[in-house]
């Protein structure tokens, strides 16, 4: 039951079906489910919901609580100013973290929690390095994901495209996105890696305008503080700040984004 | 105890741990793995198994079994077949299954089931469409995954790259991965979503043996059965076959491919 559970999250299972599938009665699998709701509780997985009547059953929703989210934030800080991270040009490696299947988790469950009461439809990111991200968030919403991307395949069909200034580089780039793959009037909520400057994220908003979809918010694994605050949007979430990187020194400055400030953590406490 | 064992996969969990963690008699751990052990198998998730003495512990193996893997491949054809996945040129349009949570974990849990007695180290794949699929098997084999890229990315560092014959195209196209990415002797496993002239997966051999580590196999989510049998690799497995597509009468032809008599379930069954 846990298992089941765990892998349909956000979706509405009656008693019936658990009494049929694991042949016992209604008032055992109801015991059980009071067993499962504290100790999901209890470590932070979620919360199971039990809905009454000829209609109810329970509602799984993953999500993580203050203190597991914020223990997260202070390890990886840790590792992300390790030296080693460095790159030429002053860039930071984040490819192996982000290759990670248990820290790719966490972050899933994380923004999950920020949008778990925001009815998301469809998570969307471009290619290529906000893929794992986006998968995870869509495994604990139980929804699907969309890829944007900067070069057409054939494979992908006829495309909607945008033209977008990208904020590090100065240049004028388009991105584009398969017309089949996001239906008019989805709630889309845009994940990825890095927030530069800003403009990848702002030529996501205006391809989902161009398929007349709704904008919910974004949120990214880390952005750079260099960027000017006031032009900053805000409705763009980072769970990390690379506030500097000395490469002469071999130091890079870590502090956390605005994700814990602004999730709602209380329907998981 | 049911959550901590799905999310470590392939990972020696002591019982002192768990007796620890749940401030409970090393005997009821006992007794409680035993009855997860019974589950797991009957609902075909995968195998716990014990290993005594004072080193050991319990170790999930995450898999599937035969039936459920026949299943899914009956289910997933059939949603294949459908005539609106024709694109100009005779493609066939599969983005929005990769991108299906639900799906990818199956797919995930099949590709890592072939895998599960092979020491593989890291997941390998090529930007873009193969990524979800070589996270998903990633977190089922509790290992990471590496991208290779079309696209050198001043993010990634400095990177080793080959040319390949991109059979396709005709053309020579090159890839390349980042160099801290794999370590030399690292035992690979290669996934992708489609096989059409096994091109892509031949650069990435050649890429493997750049970095001194081993090709172990590939597997794939579809092959296009036109491609000159002879030449095949046998190291490649595929879950599907697309037999024919019939762009004027809108018929698309699938059969399973050769993962089902290439995958040794007996340990999950």
């Amino acid at each position: 039951m846990t298992r089941y559970l765990l892998e349909r999250p956000h979706t509405l299972i009656s008693l019936a079906f658990f009494a049929k599938r694991f042949e016992s009665a209604k008032s055992s699998i109801s015991e059980d489910l009071g067993i499962l709701r504290r100790t999901f509780m209890i470590r932070g997985i979620g919360v199971l919901e039990t809905l009454p009547g000829a209609g109810g059953g329970v509602i799984f929703t993953p999500g993580i609580s203050k203190k597991e989210a914020t223990e997260f934030i202070e390890e990886t800080s840790k590792r992300l100013v390790e030296p080693s991270r460095i790159l030429p040009g002053g860039y930071l490696y984040l490819t192996d973290l982000l290759a990670e299947p248990n820290l790719l988790r966490t972050i899933g469950r994380m923004i999950a929690t920020q949008y778990s009461q925001s009815s998301i439809d469809v998570v969307m990111t471009v290619a290529t390095k906000g893929i794992p991200i986006a998968q995870s968030v869509a495994s604990f919403l139980n929804i699907p994901f969309v890829i944007v991307r900067r070069d057409s395949k054939i494979t992908e069909g006829s495309t909607i495209s945008v033209n977008y200034a990208s904020g590090s580089s100065d240049r004028i780039e388009k991105m584009e996105l398969s017309k089949r793959s996001l239906e008019e009037g989805s709630r889309v909520l845009v994940v990825d890696d890095f927030m530069k400057g800003g403009g990848t994220i702002n030529g996501m908003r205006s391809l989902i305008s161009e398929f007349n979809a709704i904008f919910v918010g974004a949120t990214v694994f880390a952005e750079n503080i260099k960027m000017d605050q006031e032009l900053r949007d805000k409705n763009v979430t980072s769970i990390f700040k690379v506030e500097n990187i000395d490469t002469n020194n071999k130091i890079i400055r870590i502090e956390p984004g605005d994700y814990l400030s602004k999730t709602d953590f209380s329907y998981f406490e």
